[in-house]
C-alpha cells in the first residue's frame, strides 16, 4: 500500500514524536485568500501601517492562518480515521508570524485511553508549530476518538495527561516588541478598550454569513487539510460534505470583529467543542462572553478572556445547553481563548 | 452598545470628516484573486513586463481594485444603512497602486437633504484613499438615501452640492511616466486604437458569465465590505443575498476586454448607477459606448469616455430606459468612465 | 468588429507564428489560489525551506501553474472556436517558474489537415511558453478541430506532423542544480522512491473531491483562459458549463498525491486525452500506472512515466474502453506524463 491509510488508536504510543509532513510557505496570497473567505477586519493583521504603530515590523498573518495550517499538517497523521475530534486545550501562539516564513508541525503523544467497548480509544497529543529558523510559533494540545483496526490488540496501559482549564495569564506570550501605547482606536476601528469589557459581558455580534461548498472547501484545502468528509459529497448518505470546525472558528472570530475590534490577537486557546456539526446553507453567527481579565508586561497590552459561541440560528439568547447538559442543536462552536487588547 | 449600529441621516452635518477604520495592505494575493473572480486580461494590470514597455516600473493593481478597497472601508460609516446607492460622480484616480501599498480611507460630508416624507434624507460625501505615503489615489463623490433614527429630529438645512456631470478630461490623471509610444498593441490583444474610435459607436462585448454566490461574497469580502445583505441568506423574505454593485462594475469592466482591449486604465468615473439588482445565477452580459474623446498630454495616451453597461439578458439592442424613463428590468448598471488608451 | 471573433480552419498556414496576448506576472497569490482550488501537497511547491534541501534557491511555482497560464493564452487564438481538443503532445517543462517571473507563450503552426466532410479540419501546433528572459520553460504540441468560416474555401495541402508517442527519457530536463541525494522522506510525506515503483503497478489515490461551478470558474479565469462554455450557463440548452479540461487534470494530479507523494515535478507530458467532459456536482477521483522508469543525470533523481486517469465515478477497476475501443462514460482524463523522484 503505497496510500496513507492513516493510524488507528493502536499505533500511538506515548513519548511517540510523529513529524508531519510537508512544510508551507504562507504568504500574501494566504492573507488575500484569508479576508475573501473571512470578514476579518482585525487592523493588525489588515495594514503594515497600523502594524508599524503598534510597534511591530510588519503586519503578522492572522494568527488562524498559523493554527490552521500547523493543524492541517497534523491530520494525515492524528485524525484522518478519527470518530470524534474531542477537544482542544493549552494552545499557546508564541510569535508572529511573516509573510514568506515557512511552517511545520509535528506532534508527541501524551496519552491514550482504550473506550470500555473494546473498539475505539482517546488518543492526546502535544502539536507544536516552528518557522523556517526552528522557533515555535504555536502549541496546543487536542485529543480525537479514534477505531482500532484490530480488535484483539491488547488495550495499552492508560496514560490520561493533567489539562490545564486555562492557559494562565502569566505565561500568555504577547509578541516581542508590541505596544498599544500610541494605540490608534480609529484606525482600528472601536474606541471600546479593555478597561470598557466587564466579566460577565455578553456581546452578540449581529452579523450572519450564509456558508457555501465552494468557500469552505477552498479553506479547507488551503491549509491542506485532507480529511474526505469535508470534499466527497458521495461519503455520506445524505450527500453532505461536513464543515470542517476550523472554517466555523474563523467565521465566528471574525465575526466578533464586530463588538470586539480591539481584540486584535489571540494568544492563547484554552478549550474548544465543535457542538454541532456545519453544513453547506447554514447562516453562521456569532456571541462572545467576557470570562476574565489579566493585565501583562507589554506596554498598553491588556489581556481578555473571551468564550465564543458560533451557532446556526438565532439563538444567542438562549442557554447553550439543554436540561441534560447537552448543547443546543444549533449551536455549533463552544471556544474559549485569550486576546490581547489596548489597555 | 459596542457592535456598529451604522450611522442614520441626523447623523451627517455637512463639514464633517469622518476616517474611516482598518486601512489595508494590498499585494500580489489581492491581485491574483481579482483574477480568479473576474475575467481581468488588461495587459497593463497583468505583466510587469508590460508595464514596464509602458515606461511604469511595474504592473499597478487594478483600478478596480483600489476602488472597491477605498469604497468597502467607508460601507460601515456610509451605506450601512442605506436605503439605496443613489449615485456616483466626479471619481479620479490620482496615481497607481503598487502590490505592497497600503490604503486608507475617509469621507467628508458635503450634503444633505432630508426628503419630503421626514423618515429618510439623502447624503452626500466626498470620500478620498490615500496610500501610506500619504498620497491621494483616488477621490470620489456619492450619495445615498438614508432612514432617520430619530422621526422628530429636525431638517437640517438643505445643502445639495453642485457636481459635474463629468469630469473634465484637463483634470484627468494620467499615471506618471505612462508612456504609450511604443506600445504593444500585440501583447495587449487588440490591434485597435484611440483612433479607431468614433463617438457614438457600441461595442457588444460578447461574453457572459453566471454569478455564483460563492463568488461574490469572496469579492466583497476581499474589500472589507461588510453589508449583511450581501452574505446572510436569512436577511430577505425570498433568501437571496443581494450582489454588491461593485462585483456587477468589476465584471462588466472587466468583459469590455473583448472590444476595448487597449482601454488600458480607468481614469475616472462620471456617473454610475445600479439599475436592477443582481442576485445569483443571473448571467451578465455588457456592452460599451464612445461618449466622448479627448487628448492627453502624456505620450502617446489619448483618453476615451465610455458608457459601461451591464445586463442580465440578451438585451443589448434595446433602449436602456422604457417609456417612463425607467430603467428596463435586466440592465443592472448603466456606468460612465474614462479610460486612457493608446493614441 | 472590434471584439475577438476567433480564428477559423482556414485562418492557419503551416509555419505561421502567432504571438499569444497578455503576458502575466505570477506569483504567491497564484500559488495560494492553487493551493486552494486543488489539494496541492507536494513539497517541492509548496515550502522554501524543502525546496532549498534539494538545491533549489526557493519554491518554484506548481508546474501545472505554468501549464495553464501557458495554455491559456493560447485559447483565444487557437481553441475558441474549436469543436474538440484532441490531444497534446511532447510537452516538456524546461525550467522551473519563480514567483514573480513574467509568462509570455506563441504558437507555431506545424500541421493543417481538412476533414473529408469539407466543414472542418484539424490543425497542430507547436506553443512555447517564455519567461521575462526569453527563456524557455514550457513547450507542447496540441490538435484541435475547428469549423471552416466559409466551406467554400480551398483545402489546404494536407500537412500532419509526426509526434513521438512519448518523450524520450534522454530530452527530460530536470531543473538545474535539483538533487534529490539528501532528500527528505518524512518532510516529502511518504517512504516510497522510485526504486519503490515497477512498471504495470496501478495505484489507487482513494480520495474524491465533488467539483462545484465557483471553483472550476474562479481556476480557468486564473489562467486567463475566457472560453465561454466554462462560464455561460445560457451557452447549452442543458444550463450546465462545460469544465476546462486543465481543472481535472489539476485535481487527478494533485489527488495523485496519496500515492506518489514523491513524484515531486512534472518534466513532460507525453499524451493526454479528455475522455468524457466533467460538470459540477461530479465527483472526480485518480488513478495511476507506472508506465515506464528511466534514469537522468541529475543526482539522486529518476523519472517514472505515469498513466494519470480521473473519473466520476468508482471505476478504478473496471477497463478504460468498452469492447468498442471507445472509453467508458465515466472516464474524465486519461494522461501520460514523466515525473521526477528521489531513487
Amino acid at each position: 500500500m503505497k496510500t496513507n491509510a492513516g493510524r488507528f488508536f493502536e499505533d500511538y504510543r506515548v513519548g511517540d514524536t510523529i513529524v508531519h509532513a510537508i512544510p508551507r510557505t504562507v504568504g500574501s496570497g494566504e492573507r488575500a485568500l484569508y479576508h475573501a473567505l473571512y470578514p476579518a477586519r482585525h487592523a493588525l493583521s489588515s495594514a503594515d501601517s497600523f502594524a508599524q504603530g503598534c510597534g511591530l515590523p510588519a503586519s503578522p498573518l492572522d494568527d488562524l492562518i498559523v493554527f490552521h495550517t500547523v493543524f492541517g499538517k497534523s491530520v494525515p497523521d492524528i485524525s484522518l480515521n478519527a470518530v470524534a475530534n474531542l477537544g482542544y486545550a493549552e494552545a499557546r501562539f508564541h510569535r508572529p508570524v511573516w509573510p514568506g516564513d515557512t511552517l511545520a508541525s509535528r506532534s508527541t503523544v501524551i496519552g491514550v485511553k482504550q473506550n470500555s467497548n473494546g473498539k475505539t480509544g482517546v488518543v492526546w497529543v502535544h502539536t507544536e508549530g516552528h518557522n523556517q529558523h526552528g522557533d515555535l510559533v504555536l502549541d496546543f494540545k487536542r485529543w480525537v476518538m479514534l477505531r482500532k483496526r484490530d480488535l484483539d490488540a491488547p488495550a495499552p496501559e492508560t496514560v490520561v495527561p493533567e489539562l490545564s482549564d486555562a492557559v494562565a495569564p502569566g505565561s500568555l506570550h504577547v509578541p516581542h516588541g508590541l505596544d498599544f501605547s500610541r494605540y490608534d482606536t480609529v484606525a482600528a476601528g472601536s474606541p471600546h478598550r479593555w478597561s470598557d469589557y466587564e466579566v460577565g459581558e455578553k456581546i452578540d455580534h449581529v452579523d450572519g454569513v450564509t456558508i457555501e461548498e465552494a468557500e469552505h472547501m477552498l479553506a479547507t484545502r488551503l491549509w491542506q487539510n485532507t480529511a474526505k468528509v469535508h470534499f466527497d459529497a458521495t461519503n455520506r448518505e445524505d450527500g453532505r460534505r461536513l464543515i470542517y470546525g476550523g472554517h466555523v472558528i474563523s467565521m465566528a472570530r471574525t465575526l466578533s470583529f464586530n463588538g470586539l475590534a480591539n481584540a486584535q490577537m489571540m494568544v492563547a486557546i484554552n478549550a474548544g467543542a465543535h457542538a454541532n456539526p456545519c453544513f453547506a446553507g447554514d447562516t453562521v453567527r456569532a456571541w462572545s462572553e467576557v470570562l476574565d481579565k489579566a493585565d501583562t508586561d507589554a506596554a498598553g497590552v491588556g489581556a481578555l478572556r473571551l468564550r465564543l459561541v458560533a451557532t446556526k440560528g438565532d439563538s444567542g439568547a438562549l442557554p447553550l445547553r439543554d436540561e441534560a447538559g447537552k448543547y443546543r442543536p444549533d449551536v455549533l462552536l463552544d471556544l474559549d481563548y485569550w486576546a490581547v487588547m489596548p489597555k
